[in-house]
């Protein structure tokens, strides 16, 4: 009986940690996890509820695949940045909180297994070229579109990195130079005008200068409960300011889409996380959007499409990155 | 006696043909040659024109290092594109007004020797990476600054092509997404605001709604004759005027490069062209802007700074090109 080498893929975030097993050939996924991360506990609690998560997520596999003859070879981990994937150390995250914190070493120690580190969204645009809607792509950038706006560039199957690790921030670029003041410090970033929360903002700004819209009955007049999901719920009912909402947003990302098309000349282009809900009523303007900007060659050579994994392209793309890391290839 | 291995580097440009012969090192040019380029006779006069540059060269490499042995082994072109590295064609140049152009294939047959093909701001920043100000650097991003901006990427000691030789139109990076119209048919590109066309525009559109300026006295009244180099010029005589007009180019060309390093996390952002004329009146604010703009870890590991190849970037570069398309290394 050969032996099936497995790897764990962990995806630390803001809101969750998402744990998941994976075979070496990405086939599939076991024991799927997904916790409300514990921010405020700190990060050594954050370790130990990985650690917990872990070894969860292996019981439920051994359980699974009693029969077979399983090898479990290490932990990818995904985690918000900037960091440093050579020490595998964190050196901050707004979201976390955490300054120079070798969450790497200290999850190998927990769970007893060698571990990597990779940037979340990296990971998250690594897991869409492995097996999600990128695949088989030699020149793929995507966004990972949530609360904030990340990044990820996949050169020939590798993450690209750049100089020291920081490289793929695509939602820092700036579309207006005297736009909307965004959270990095910048004015006019992309993820001033198309994050989840973004679009959350520019909704309620319309609702606040008297545009028509069933949103305010939506969160009983209470504004500050008016999300995204909300916005492409109430698109879907047939709000025509929700739809507007949704429009502008195609347009503000496609100017985005455009950029990363001029410079990259992208086989594809694969935008994740909640947005991509919104389906054709973002994606038909944002590709008209990308279609009056960018160069009409490197248009026609690149799909814009919704990435293939939610809610585990993650985890998929930590494991992917376990295996460049440790082995040298995906 | 050592064989010394040339290669003849061609730049083809809408204004110029530049020509120089270059030892398989780099160390030095022989038989620089500049000439207007006979663009309104179509592109076979260009090709008859390249043959006698080329041998005119040649001649002159010959009669100094009369005492050597010298191999020529081959020319390499730089062109406007959009092209095909592969099979040397230009696709289509509007400055040159050549559609699927085997050039090439052309200059090999006229001049007798193998050629190689590549982009003309490919070629400058590979030079400037080669022989000149980013030598030594893996990840490398830069600007030639003339009529239009130009990209090139180099990754590793190679150009980035992206998915068909069209990356790097990072003169076309959206800046404003509502702003100046661009020749490219988008707004708000990079390009409308920095070029050396558009900073003669922008100070011309200031003076026509009343600047202070000594400007219009240099040109005698004839606002057409204003050049981004007459700008740069009054600048340094102490016209705050075209002061004021070079500094709002630093800060549009600052977000253009915060971008590229939000992006690449590059070593070196390498900028090419005349507008280095204008030295800290632009590299100071320049570097200021993009401190404002981009992310604190990926600028501090980052330069700025003027190519230092001045007129012969594109030569060394279609050199350096050559060497990657036949021996695989520059």
């Amino acid at each position: 009986m050969q032996t099936t080498r497995m790897i764990v893929g962990v995806d630390v975030g803001g809101t969750n940690v998402v744990v998941g097993t994976v075979p070496e050939d990405g086939d599939t996924i076991y024991g799927f996890r997904k916790e409300r991360t514990l921010v405020a506990e700190g990060p050594d609690a954050v370790v130990g509820q990985i650690k917990t998560m872990v070894e969860s997520s292996l019981e439920e596999v051994g359980a699974t695949l009693a029969q077979d003859d399983i090898e479990v070879v290490g932990v990818g981990i995904g985690s918000p940045g900037p960091l440093d994937t050579k020490s595998g150390v964190v050196l901050w995250t707004p979201n976390l909180g955490w300054t120079d914190f070798p969450l790497r070493d200290h999850v190998s120690e927990a769970v007893g297994l060698p571990a990597t580190l990779d940037n979340d969204a990296n990971c998250a645009i690594f897991g869409e070229w492995w097996r999600g809607a990128a695949r088989g792509s030699n020149v793929v950038v995507g966004l990972t579109i949530g609360t904030g706006i990340g990044g990820g560039i996949v050169l020939n199957g590798e993450i690209y990195h750049g100089a020291g690790d920081v490289a793929g921030e695509l939602g820092h670029m700036t579309i207006d130079s005297a736009g909307r003041r965004c959270n990095c410090g910048n004015y006019g970033c992309l993820e001033a005008y198309a994050s989840g929360t973004a679009i959350a903002e520019r909704a309620v700004e319309g609702i606040e200068v008297g545009a028509e819209t069933s949103l305010p009955d939506l969160v009983s007049g209470d504004l500050s409960q008016v999300t995204a999901q909300l916005v492409y719920d109430a698109a879907h009912e047939g709000d025509d300011y929700a739809l507007e909402v949704i429009k502008d947003t195609a347009r503000f990302l496609g100017t985005g889409v455009a950029n990363l098309i001029n410079i990259f000349n992208p086989e594809v282009v694969v935008i994740c996380g909640g947005v991509t809900a919104a389906g054709d009523k973002l994606f038909a303007p944002l590709r008209k959007e990308v279609r009056l900007r960018a160069f009409k060659p490197a248009v026609e050579m690149c799909r814009i499409v919704p990435g293939g994994l939610p809610g585990t392209a993650g985890v998929f793309g930590a494991v992917a990155a376990f295996k460049v890391q440790t082995w040298g290839a995906a």
